[in-house]
């Protein structure tokens, strides 16, 4: 399969391009990062995926720092709705069989404790523009099916983590300080609030069920892609220092602290699943152990 | 109350500016039409409800016609989303009590007959970017809900019809036909398909909608408003004719028949009575009597 990426310089983007060329894909990536293609402008991505030759584009430039889509809403629903629109009308015209949309969980929003597990039935409940701005493409999604019978696929994943992730989310951001504790001895790890619980997907899984939507999923489709499983931020933290050479301990930082009108999340993947037969495969002691080494790698680079 | 009406020189804006007036309500008008402010002019809508001093505004103000739509998708989401934006966050700032949001039912889009009737938990399947830019303009009225508790609340009205109304929709063109065949003598009057079914609901009947939910609504609701019953364009075709004094015969026109995907559609709007006891109370006969009233008036007015 010959394949474009969207954001490939992003997390699950990298994570995607190293995927599919592990299986035998051809893959080429537009990205802003490498001074390349900006997903609003319309006529370069027209042109962009006009000239790729590709059989199926991966959508997944966005902009999804949620505190900048408060700041920039606007500017957020011109990168991620008519960004995605463009990439959408691109693929159109220029014949490609299949897309495949990098939606979020987020979209579901404030989660109530009876409403889990959450199944792509569950109404959303977006309380940031960020998941307002991906609900809203999503829409523009199901209508390139529904009003042109576009072969499109939107997926939902939920909380992912893994290997290469930006230390502002919680794992990436625990295991760079206890491999600084391990060069420096300071072990004190600073952490906001470790109750939460959240389902997290290793994003090589996330990227293997990108791939199989694109060859075995329903045209039209929305998928969640979780593990099915809920655990708190504490059991990252605490996974992680358990696998550390050094003694650490958390310490809550009150500027951490976040409330939290969601205190649970827990996704059913089982649509994916019957669909494409996804399943996770990677542990979450895996993960976290990757996770671990990955940031220490990191560590060593920047203090070499 | 006082009231500030977005679109007010529109078919339901003008239903509801009568309603409101009638009920003793103050209304401040904003239209484009009238010279005055565009709805995407963001500092232009927020100076206007900043400076109007009311308790509620009802956001009407759109790009609703299907066919540019599909012309111009990205000028449609500007104000169709970001136009709602604008005045969510306008009210949010001056601390307007509370918004509605005149969605559509077109946002449920292909429907299918298993799916019937309608309620607000159904699926939306849009199916032209009309349809997904009301659709996506929901996502943010909710995120205005639970992101920042916002007192907002959507209705997606089922197809309104009544006096006022353009004559590119199908009761107002018969009527319209008809009153002129009552002057002229030429009784052949144009039609398409007459076996499609729809959910018709008089817009004297939405416009109490508007200000029910206003009053009694439930903040961050969706409402469908619908007469809960399916009539065939032929209906009302046959209905207009019985009330005319001219002997007019229909004629269907292979121009004016497009192919249709939802061949039946009927709506369920008991959320909306059971917070807010609406109900329709303007009958289908009475509808179409004073459509073709209101249309005679017309056509003798663009004659004299």
């Amino acid at each position: 399969m010959r394949a474009l990426i969207t954001g490939v310089s992003g997390f699950v983007g990298q994570a995607l391009q190293a995927h599919l060329q592990a299986s035998g894909d051809e893959v080429v990536a537009v990205d802003r990062a490498d001074g390349g293609v900006d997903i609003t402008d319309q006529a370069a991505i027209s042109d962009a995926i006009g000239q790729a030759n590709v059989d199926v584009v991966y959508h997944l430039a966005a902009q999804a720092h949620v505190p900048t889509a408060w700041e920039e809403p606007v500017d957020t629903v011109r990168c991620n709705v008519e960004g995605t629109m463009h990439v959408l009308d691109a693929a159109y015209e220029a014949g490609v069989k299949r897309v495949v949309f990098a939606s979020s969980a987020e979209v579901y929003g404030s989660i109530t404790p009876e409403q889990l597990p959450v199944t792509e039935a569950t109404t959303p409940r977006p309380n940031n523009p960020y998941a307002a701005s991906k609900l809203a493409a999503e829409a523009f999604v199901m209508q390139s099916f529904h009003g042109r019978d576009q072969e499109v696929i939107s997926l939902r994943s939920f909380n992912q983590f893994g290997p290469g992730q930006q230390p502002r989310f919680a794992s990436s951001a625990f295991a760079h300080q206890i491999a600084r504790a391990e060069r420096t001895g300071d072990t004190e790890i600073e952490v906001g609030r470790l109750d939460t619980r959240r389902d997290f997907v290793d994003v090589r899984d996330v990227a293997r069920a990108y791939r199989l939507v694109a060859l075995q999923g329903r045209p039209g489709a929305i998928y969640n892609v979780c593990s099915g499983v809920d655990r708190a931020i504490e059991d990252i933290a605490h996974g992680l220092a358990a696998k550390s050479t050094a003694d650490v301990r958390f310490v809550q930082r009150d500027g951490l602290i976040r409330p939290v009108d969601t205190p649970i999340v827990r996704g059913d993947a089982s649509a994916l699943a019957a669909d494409t037969g996804w399943a996770p495969e990677i542990a979450f002691e895996t993960t976290l152990h990757d996770v671990l080494a990955d940031a220490r790698a990191r560590v060593a680079h920047d203090e070499s």
